[in-house]
């Protein structure tokens, strides 16, 4: 087996479904689960996401060979210092969140021993949040960016590297900024577009909601503490990147103002040529 | 059955999943098709969707008690006049295009009769078009709205009414600018969004779209035709729907300049709680 010991801090729908995917994939022989709350721990052992539990971050880190921070991103590094604090010197650790920037770098200013962490983003995930959504293939055929600045020691790397594959994930390196530039129009923009919308509409027009609606609004039931610290975060970015959604949106305002037929429809015809693209080159695996 | 002759005049998506629930559900003994292409009434006769198929309205509608306009809603009106001026006086007339005040009052004003004619839009459809993606269950457990002027007659009220429960449907009775007015919030400014991020998404940045872009901008793949006629006919209450929606992003832009995690918070927990009432208040049916 790749690994011993995997201890996973927050045991949600990211590090159920990682403690899922190892077991049942044999690739470990024991994952410990660090959470707050013991009835979590609890529901993810009787998963099978877990062998057993701890609430302690120093307990559940001393035995491991890899440890994987899967909490809020505000709350990422700290988790990662503190577990860098109590477990072995040849221990790699790595996160999950959805901004690297801020995680990364403050980590490498941080962190007692900088050859120890590489950052990830494992391009899965769901509206919904916690161990009972998690599932072992959550991972399978999806992108996984880990990280590479010019700290990133080698042995690290490539261990992260071959973690994620060995989930079944298709892994891409990326600098800390240029994930998170380009995650603000992929992902961060999008549930700042679905949440407007979500926002917006007014009650009495609920019963003429259409499918439509509903899918473009799905992320808007995203979780608002998780979404709102990746805002937070990762803010410059979607600073730049909703500049330029409002733009496209002033060229179709101007166009329906002026009831200018063709420029609407060229405006369509972009949007349809863009997004029919995107799914014949749908490598990623990605539609459940 | 409710109707000897049924005549659809344009058998793609919405007319073929038509023909396809009358004839599955007993509702009709013949299906008539009018298309503008030979080939595609063949083969939304080896569908089952139609019975016979024939390029002209005059000898599509002669025989019918019911005619169906499922054109573009940009030739719906003029459909509307060419098949009243060749069927019989008992015969009723609807459509079923997206927006409904250019359509009706259009129609109000040009029709020989206006006792026969109603007009509908059943909620339901895919970013999908053309008889191929015709479903027989398309419509039932959806809201179709059925329009009503100070000029409604009665008759075709009724008959139009219990054409679409027939069909499966929950029918809503709205003035046209009602109509209008809800949609662009629930339809057609959706279709905006979905569209805007899609021509936004950068081409380097394709490698990393997630599951919530792609759910998020699945409606940006429809047609760059139809969309554009439906864009144009609503053209000022979507401009209402855009301003308001601008205002939102507006709420976050400030919030995401002045890096206040709260106010952000407070923003999403609005877009939370609004997206998760809808889907326990799913009575529409919806979520294929």
């Amino acid at each position: 087996m790749p690994f011993d010991t995997v201890a996973i801090v927050g045991v949600g729908l990211i590090g159920g479904s990682i403690g899922l995917a190892l077991k049942e994939r044999r690739l470990v022989r024991t994952v410990v689960g660090i959470g707050r709350s013991a009835a979590s721990l609890r529901l993810a052992k009787r998963r099978g996401a877990i062998d057993r539990g701890t609430t302690q971050v120093a307990r559940g880190v001393a035995d491991a060979d890899l440890i994987v921070i899967c909490t809020p991103v505000d709350s990422i590094p700290d988790r990662i210092v503190e577990a860098s604090a109590s477990c072995t010197s040849q221990a790699i650790l790595t996160d999950t969140g959805s901004t690297k920037a801020q995680i990364v770098y403050g980590v490498e200013r941080h962190l007692r021993d900088r050859r120890t962490f590489v950052g990830s983003h494992p391009l899965a995930g769901s509206e919904k949040s916690g161990v009972a959504a998690s599932r072992a293939d959550l991972f399978d055929g999806r992108v996984c960016v880990v990280t590479e600045t010019e700290r990133t020691a080698r042995r690290p790397l490539a261990i992260v590297t071959q973690f994620w594959r060995s989930l079944g994930s298709r892994v891409l390196r990326m600098e800390p900024e240029a994930h998170d530039e380009a995650l603000a129009y992929t992902s961060h923009l999008p549930h700042l577009v679905a949440a407007a919308l979500s926002i917006l509409l007014p009650e009495e027009y609920k019963e003429v909601v259409a499918t439509g609606f509903r899918d473009t609004t799905r992320i808007a039931a995203s979780d608002p503490d998780l979404w709102s610290a990746i805002f937070l975060d990762n803010a410059e970015p979607m600073l730049q990147a909703l500049g330029g959604y409002e733009r496209v949106l002033g060229e179709f305002r101007q166009a329906l103002k002026a009831r200018d037929g063709q420029r609407i429809k060229r405006l369509w015809s972009r949007s349809y040529a863009k997004r029919r693209h995107l799914d014949r080159t749908g490598e990623n695996g990605e539609g459940d």
